[in-house]
C-alpha cells in the first residue's frame, strides 16, 4: 500500500546520522536568507493535520513551506474536522496524501499515530508529535542548535533538568544525545525521572550506562540533594566508577535542557518547587559555557531576566527550527538530495503481525484507539533472546515475548523450548503469557488445556 | 446588485449538461500533472467561508486554488466569525466578496444560503453544501468519477444505498445521473427511502419513472427483501412492465454508491443493521463490474478489506474532486473558457416575488432563518398548471399554489377561475390556501369573508 | 531588545500626519488593479496572532497580504494556541517575530497588548485591536474612504452616532479627525456618551472644544431631544458661542458614522431604542451630502433598503480596507517608502520606568493582566505640570502623579514641592498618592512616616 520510494519521519531513527548532519548544512544554506528560497518547493501543498492543538510546531511548519514557495492547508482543530463524523486517520491521509497535498504534517493525541499516517498516505508524512510517542523534529532543531552553538555534539556534557518522565521531546533528544556520542546528566524534578525504558533502549541500542552524578552547585535547578544521573557511552574506562558509591563529577557542562511541567500530561500531580533557573544558576562557574535551551512555551521554569544573557538560545532554538524543517521538506519533497545513505532498517516494513497473539500493552496506542477497527497488530523483533523483545510497530512500546505459538498446530512453546526455535520466521505466533495464549486459543505443547495452568 | 455577468454554482442545474462534459475534459487536463499549472489563477483569490465544518471539502477547494497558483482566505469556524456578533449572511459576502476574494466558497447549515449568497456578492460563488439543499461540487466529482471509471454516464446502472432520505449529494447525484440519463436502484436503509419530492421531481423534470426492482443477491447490502427500486426514463418500452407485480431485475451493476447514515441530522433514531458493503457483496456476478464509491466520510459501511480492491473508487473519488474544482474555479474566474451555452434559465433570476402572499414551507429554508431579516420571499413557476407548482428561490421547496390574487384590488381567485387566467403576470399574488390569502387581508372573489371558509 | 530602525504600528500616533496622507496615495494605486502587485512582497510572511475572534480584520489582512505576493500563517484561536499552555505574549512574538514570520498583526483582549508585541518582536507589529486600546488601521480605513469620498478632511462635519463609550474605533477615529480638522458631531444612545477621558485628550493634544449642538431633524438617529454635542478645533473665532446657551446649529452633515451597541462589552445592559438609520433618515435636507458608513458588522442600527442609496459607503468603506493595508504593509516592510518624516515621539521608547511606583489604574491593561508576570511598569510623561500627567506606555491610560520621591534615599515629595523640581528625571519615582508612596516604603520628606498620613 506504501510508496516504497518514499520517505517519511515518523521518528528520529528513519534518518541516518550522516543524512542528519548534511541537512545541517542545508539548514544553515536556507538561513543565510530565508527569503531568497521561495522557488525552490514551486507548485507543492504540505497538509498540517493537528488532531491535537500546538500553534508553535504548526507555524513554523506553515513558514517553513511558504519559505519554500510552497501552499499550506490546514485542518488545525479536531473539531473542525471529518473526525466528529467518526472518519479513521487512515481514510484522513489516504484523502489528502491523496491529490490534495504533496506531504503531510500529522499532529496526534494517540502514541503511534504518525505511522499509521506514512503507511497509508501515499506522500511523505511527517511527524509533528503522536502522543508520548516522539516529536522528531524537535529533536533535530534541538541538535542543530546545539551543532551551531558548539560546533560538534561528540562529547558535550548535555545537562536535562525537569520533567524528564513525560516529555516526549526529552526522550528523543536522549537517544539522538546518545547516538551521537554526547553525554546525559539528568536533573529530574522528584517524581518525573527519566522512565526505566528509555534508561533500557539507552543502554541497548547506544551502550550507554548510568550511574550517579554529582553536579556543581547550579542554584534553582541542583544541589548536593539532587537524584542526578550520568548517562554515557563514550568513556568505557570509566564504567567501573559508576559501580562504586562515587557519583561522577559534573563540573562543566555545554548545556542546560530545562522543560516545563507537562501539565496535560499529568494533571493532579503537584509541581511545586519545579526547577526554575535564573541569572543565579547561570553564575554558577560550570554554566560558564553552557548554553540554555527549552523547547518552548516556558511556563515560568525559566525566570524572565535570563532572556537577555547571550548564553540564553531558546529563541534562536525556535528561529532555528524554520530553515531545519525547509531543509527536512524539501529533502523529503525531493528537491534537494542527500549522498548518504538512508537508515539500514527502512521502517515502513512492519516485521512480524501478531495475529491472534500480541496486543500492545500501550492503551495509549493507536491499535488499542481508534486503530482497533482496522489496524492489524504488528510487531518489529528488535531482540531475538533471553526473552525475546518486540516492539509495537506503531508506537513502540516493548514486550517481552515468552512464548512461541504455530498457527497450524495452535500448539504453543517456551521461547527457548527446542521446538520453538525450529519454528520457521513467518510461522511464529508470540505471546506474552501462557494465559495469552490459552486465551487465543492454543495448546501448550505436549499438554492438554486442562493442566496448563499449573506450568 | 448581482453581477449579471458572473457565473455562480449554487445549483447543478447552474451548469449546462455540454458545460459539464468540458468541464470533465478540462478536469483530465489539469490532472495530467496537478503541479504545472501554478500561474493559472496567479493573483486571484479564493474566500472559504464554512458555517459549517468540512474539513474535507474545504481542503479540497483550497488545494484546487492553490495548485491553480491562487490565494486561499479562510473562515472556517463559525464562532471565529462575525456571526457571533449578529452579522447577516448578505454583509458578509457584501464584505469579503468586495475586495477580499475573487471567489467565494460557502458551506452554510440552512437551506438555500449559496443563493443568497451568489445574489449579494459581487464574485462568483461556489455552493460547499447549504443545508440539505445542495452540494454541487460533490455531484460534479461523482459524475466525473463516473464518466472516467466507464467512458459514459447513458445508460449505466448505477444502485444507491443507505441513507436516501436526509443526504444531500444523493438527491443532487439522482437528478443529474436522471440527466445524463443514467439508471438508478435504490436499496434504501428502511425508513431512509429517497423523499417524494426527489421521485416527483425525477418525473417531472426528466421523465423518470419508478418500479419495484429485483436486485440480485449481494450480500451486506441487498437481497429478496430489499425495498429496492428502479427509476429510469430511458427505456420507455419497458414500462408497461413496471405496472405489473413482476419486479425490474438487476444483474449487472455499472456502481454501488455508498452512504453514511447521516447521524447529526437524525440523531436519535437507530441504524442498526445498516447496510454494510463487503468484499462478500463484490464476489457478487452482477458486481463483476461494478465500482464502489461513497463520498467519504465512512464511518463503517465500508468495511476496510476492501480498499484494496481495484472496483473501490472511493479515494479517486476524493482525489478527482480537485482536478474537478480547479476546472469549475478557472472557468467561475475566467481563465478558461467553454464553448457550450449556458444553461436557459439563468438562475441569479428570482422571478416571483410572493409579497403578502407565499412563504416558504421549509422551516430550515433561509428565508425562514436569518433571512427573515433582510430577504423577499421569492419564488419560481416550476409548473404553471393543475395546480401552479412555485418553488422557493432559495431553497427550492415547492409549493402547490392553488390561489391567486391581484395586489390592487386584494381579490384572489382558484388559479383555475377564468379571472385568475387572465391577471397579468407581474401582478400576480400566490397562495396555497383561502386561509393564507384571508389572513393576508385578501378577500375570496365574488363572497365576502365571513362564508369564505366554506368553499 | 527592540530593533530601533523598524516601524509599528500601534496606534495611530505612531504615523505622522503626511505619512497617512502619502499611504491613502499609495492605496489608490493599489487599489486600481488589486490583482497586479504580488511581486511586491514576495517571499516575505504575514503572522496573524488573533487572540480574540475578528474574522473581518483578519481576512482583510491576509487578502491585502496575499495581493501584495507575500505568504500568510494565521493563529486565528485562543484555544488553539500555546497561551492554553501558559506562554506570555512576548514569547510568542519573539517565536512568531523571530523566523517564521517578517511582520506581524495581533489582536488581542488585553488593553495595551499590541504595544508590548512591538516591543518584544524582532519585526513590524501592526495592532489589530488591543481591548479597548486602539484599532488604528480601523482608524486609517475609515479617513481613506472619507478622504475619498470628500477629497478632504479637513473641516467637514462628521456625525458619530450610537456607542461612543466602548467603540475603540470611535475613539481613534475622534483624535484622527481631530487631527485632521474634521468637527465631531455626537449623537450617543442616552449613557454611551463618549468617555471624559476622549474629550480630555481631545482638548489637550488638538484643542478640541465641546460645545452643546443643535441638530436638525434627522428621523431615527436625531432630534431635539437630542443630547448632541459640537467638537471641533478649526473655528476658534466661534468658541466664544459654545459657553453662551445657544447650540452650535448643524445643518449640513458629510458623514453619518454608524456604531451598533458593543453587547459583548456591556452585557446586561439595555440597548432598546437604539439608533437606527433608515431612508427616511437620508431624506433630510442635512443628509444631502452626508456618506453613511459604519465599521461592520452591522446588527440592525442601519436599516437594509439603506444599501442601495448611493451615500452609503460602508460596504466600499470595508472594500477600501484591502488597498490601504496593501499601502500599510508594504510600507513597513520596507517594500514603498515615503518621502515624509517619521512622528517625532518615536513611541517605542517607554520613557519612565515607574519602578516601585505608579502601577497603571486600568484593570485591563496587559500590565496587569498576563504581564504581571514580565513587564516593567512603565509610563509617559503626557504633562509635567498641574499636576503631572502620566500615561501608561502600553494601555495609554493617564494618571496624575501628585508624588514625586526619589530612589536613593527613598523620600518623597509633592510634585510642586522645590525639592521635587530639583530631582534629575531619571531619579524620580512616581506616586498617585501618599498613601501609595507609603506602601512602597517611601518616607514623606521632613516628617517620620507615624504622621505622614495628616498631610
Amino acid at each position: 500500500m506504501a510508496n516504497l520510494q518514499k520517505r517519511d519521519l515518523v521518528s528520529i531513527d528513519d534518518l541516518a546520522t550522516a543524512e542528519i548532519l548534511e541537512l545541517f548544512h542545508h539548514a544553515d544554506e536556507f538561513r543565510d536568507n530565508l527569503r531568497n528560497w521561495s522557488q525552490l518547493c514551486g507548485g507543492t501543498i504540505m497538509a498540517t493535520l493537528f488532531f491535537e492543538p500546538s500553534t508553535r510546531t504548526r507555524l513554523s511548519f506553515e513558514s517553513a513551506m511558504l519559505r519554500l514557495g510552497g501552499g499550506v492547508i490546514t485542518a488545525a482543530d479536531e473539531k473542525t474536522t471529518s473526525r466528529s463524523k467518526g472518519e479513521s486517520l487512515a481514510d484522513t491521509v489516504r484523502v489528502v496524501g491523496g491529490s490534495y497535498a504533496d506531504i503531510l504534517v500529522l499532529r496526534h493525541p494517540e502514541d503511534g499515530a504518525a505511522r499509521v499516517a506514512a503507511r497509508y498516505a501515499r506522500v511523505p508524512v511527517i511527524n509533528g508529535g503522536d502522543g508520548a510517542h516522539e516529536h522528531p523534529t524537535q529533536t533535530l532543531c534541538d541538535l542543530y542548535t546545539l551543532w551551531k552553538e558548539k560546533g560538534r555534539l561528540e562529547g558535550l556534557e548535555v545537562v536535562l533538568c525537569g520533567d524528564l518522565r513525560y516529555s516526549r521531546t526529552i526522550h528523543s533528544f536522549c537517544y539522538a544525545l546518545a547516538r551521537f556520542g554526547a553525554n546525559i546528566v539528568t536533573l529530574p524534578y522528584p517524581g518525573f525521572e527519566l522512565p526505566d525504558y528509555v534508561l533500557h533502549r539507552l543502554r541497548r541500542d547506544f551502550g550507554v550506562q548510568a550511574a550517579a552524578a554529582s553536579v556543581a552547585d547550579l542554584p534553582g535547578i541542583a544541589g548536593s540533594h539532587n537524584a542526578a544521573a550520568y548517562l554515557t557511552a563514550s568513556k568505557p574506562h570509566q564504567l567501573a566508577l559508576f559501580t562504586n558509591l562515587t557519583a561522577h563529577e559534573v563540573n562543566r557542562i555545554d548545556a542546560i535542557y530545562m522543560t516545563r511541567a507537562q501539565r496535560e500530561r499529568h494533571s493532579g500531580e503537584e509541581t511545586k518547587n519545579y526547577p526554575r533557573l535564573s541569572s543565579h544558576t547561570l553564575r554558577a562557574a560550570a554554566a560558564k559555557d553552557a548554553r540554555v535551551m527549552h523547547p518552548l512555551p516556558r511556563v515560568d521554569e525559566i525566570d524572565y531576566d535570563v532572556d537577555d544573557d547571550p548564553r540564553s538560545v531558546y529563541f534562536r532554538q525556535a528561529e532555528l527550527g524554520v530553515p531545519m524543517r525547509m531543509a527536512l521538506m524539501a529533502f523529503l519533497l525531493g528537491r534537494i538530495q542527500l549522498r548518504s545513505s538512508p537508515p539500514a532498517l527502512v521502517s515502513t516494513t512492519l516485521g512480524i503481525q501478531a495475529g491472534a497473539g500480541l496486543r500492545c500493552r500501550n492503551e495509549r496506542c493507536i491499535t488499542n484507539g481508534e486503530g482497533v477497527r482496522y489496524l492489524t497488530r504488528d510487531f518489529r523483533l528488535r531482540d531475538s533472546e533471553s526473552p525475546p523483545i518486540l516492539a509495537c510497530a506503531y508506537c513502540e512500546r516493548e514486550v517481552e515475548a515468552r512464548f512461541v505459538g504455530v498457527a497450524g498446530s495452535q500448539q504453543v512453546f517456551r521461547y527457548n523450548a527446542p521446538e520453538a526455535r525450529r519454528l520457521r520466521t513467518e510461522e511464529r505466533v508470540w505471546f506474552e503469557s501462557e494465559a495469552q495464549a490459552l486465551a487465543a486459543g492454543f495448546q501448550v505443547a505436549g499438554r492438554g488445556p486442562e493442566n496448563a495452568g499449573t506450568v
